[in-house]
């Protein structure tokens, strides 16, 4: 498998050499790999840590700017990043007004950022935690007790970042995180294995004609096989999945955001084709659509396929979605 | 080879009407094939229309709204719009003031593009045209006499469309497009072909532990194939390539803007591990980087690779590249 890297050992830190020369207005750390919102603790704002694995790119350095995250903590490929990592983000970002972190419900981010929390805690800093698990696929997965969190993270960070920007308390951006992830679920497809640069081969086998419902963004087990399906089929597929699953939590009306995520191997093409077969089936099912995303956003190295995420959002979470936000992925407004 | 489509004789209808469906602000086409700005004629400005084989997006239609191009001409995967599409795009958005149709240099699109201007100027609509050819690796390729079109498209779109946001008068859009594309080099490298849905496996062969140095964004031939190379071998082959070009044209000295751009199937992990040594490239030449642009911008399907594209800006150059822009993929300011 050929990748366009220097070596398996150095492609998070070369990553992060290229995120600092491409923007200057980041403070990037390619030891410690830290990427911190420049003046994140000056602001007397929250400041909002995020972080995972790499390999799911922009997912969150990507994120880190004015609007959204204050402080991102990428671990090796597929592997979270140590407490060290995390405590050194929210000391970078803490303006005396708390840090929330924003964990995916992996094991392994689950431990590191609790104790990352607790740490911080000693040195004085005010910490919660928001953990995002809208996964709908399977529950108690290859890494995860409970739900895996994917593409609602993207959201949690958006709509949390804003109402941190506003100057929104600790206890009320933590409680919009929440709400945010209580409103979101998400299903995603592959139609390829991804490759990791340490292994250099597929890190799982997906035969020619078949794909798999409801992978995970690590390449996790998901539902089941079929035979290859087309865009309509696996629209009708995940959004039914994403729909069934929402109408037992949520109002069951109302506007979503949607996501519609490429893996990161699928063309923007094929993803925009998806996106209208997805756009049709939430029509079929009367759910208005008031924002969309289409692309690359909690992708998964080279895998090809998509997932859908859906928030049903009301007038507040849309109107913070709508706030300005500069980071490299996320840029609207000013 | 698994695509995310219904059909592959629906690929480019269906992502238009994803596109209408996810970005509202556009009145699009899909059975035209033609993707305009909301309100297009109305603005008293100069008309940008371009446009070329599907297969690259976002461009073109990714580029379509304020800020940058007042209508995109889609055509089939890696074929010319027809003369008529353009010539619908040009109705579209003429307001009296003109319109300046940006063409990547392939025979097909210069021919359907130039019958088009013909048509239109039949029809009262004064027309100019840039021609875009950038990519310094072969003159004279497999659809191209001359050199072929590819990065500097965008560079071309944005700055040229800043100047007409502003109300610059036709002539002098056309002439800051001709300036930005006599400033542009470009250089692609493949580590996989791609596949087009029409033919459902790679376009061409490229065995592995071999990459392709020059690749066009068609697949078409390079200048040579080599044994696997590190990020940071690729990043001297290609800066080296473009700098030592750009030298016998512009200004020897001043800042350039910068697009190091994923082929497609690349993930962003390592899109900015390589803009890591771009930029290192570029420092050790004494090269300031003055805006730096890492992502799927050009891209050719799904494709392994990347390429890096060079345009040195004057002030003028810079302001215009800074000003707001509201387009699916590439969005800032206000």
């Amino acid at each position: 498998m050929k990748m366009l890297i220097n070596s398996p050992e150095t492609v998070v830190a070369d990553a992060l050499r290229g995120l600092a020369a491409a923007h200057p207005d980041l403070d990037v750390d390619p030891e410690a790999r830290v990427v911190v919102r420049k003046g994140a603790s000056e602001g007397g704002r929250v400041g909002l840590v995020s972080g995972g694995g790499s390999g799911h790119e922009p997912l969150h350095g990507g994120f880190v700017g004015p609007g959204m995250l204050s402080a991102a903590c990428p671990g090796e490929v597929f592997t979270s990043p140590v407490p060290d990592q995390v405590l050194r983000a929210a000391k970078a970002v803490d303006s005396g007004q708390g840090v929330l972190f924003i964990v995916k419900n992996y094991t392994g981010d689950v431990l590191n950022f609790d104790m990352a929390a607790e740490l911080a805690e000693e040195d004085g800093i005010r910490v919660q935690r928001v953990l995002v698990d809208d996964d709908v696929a399977v529950t108690d997965s290859l890494y995860t007790a409970g739900r895996r969190g994917t593409g609602a993270t993207l959201f949690v960070e958006k709509i949390a970042g804003a109402a941190a920007e506003e100057g929104a308390p600790l206890e009320q951006v933590a409680a919009v995180a929440e709400r945010v992830n209580k409103a979101s679920r998400s299903f995603g497809v592959a139609l390829s294995a991804c490759t990791t640069p340490a292994k250099g081969s597929p890190t799982f086998d997906l035969p020619d004609g078949e794909l798999e419902l409801g992978i995970g963004i690590h390449g996790e087990p998901g539902r089941e096989r079929r035979p290859m399906m087309s865009a309509r089929e696996i629209a009708e597929f995940a959004v039914g999945a994403v729909l069934d699953d929402l109408a037992n939590v949520a109002p069951a009306d109302g506007p979503v955001l949607a996501l519609v995520n490429g893996m990161g191997a699928t063309p923007l093409l094929e993803l925009y084709g998806f996106h209208a077969e997805v756009a049709r089936v939430l029509a079929d099912r009367g759910v208005p659509v008031a924002r969309t995303l289409v692309g690359n956003y909690v992708t998964s190295l080279d895998m090809a396929g998509c997932s859908v995420t859906l928030c049903r959002a009301d007038d507040e979470l849309l109107r913070l979605w709508d706030a300005p936000v500069q980071t490299p992925a996320l840029r609207w407004g000013r």
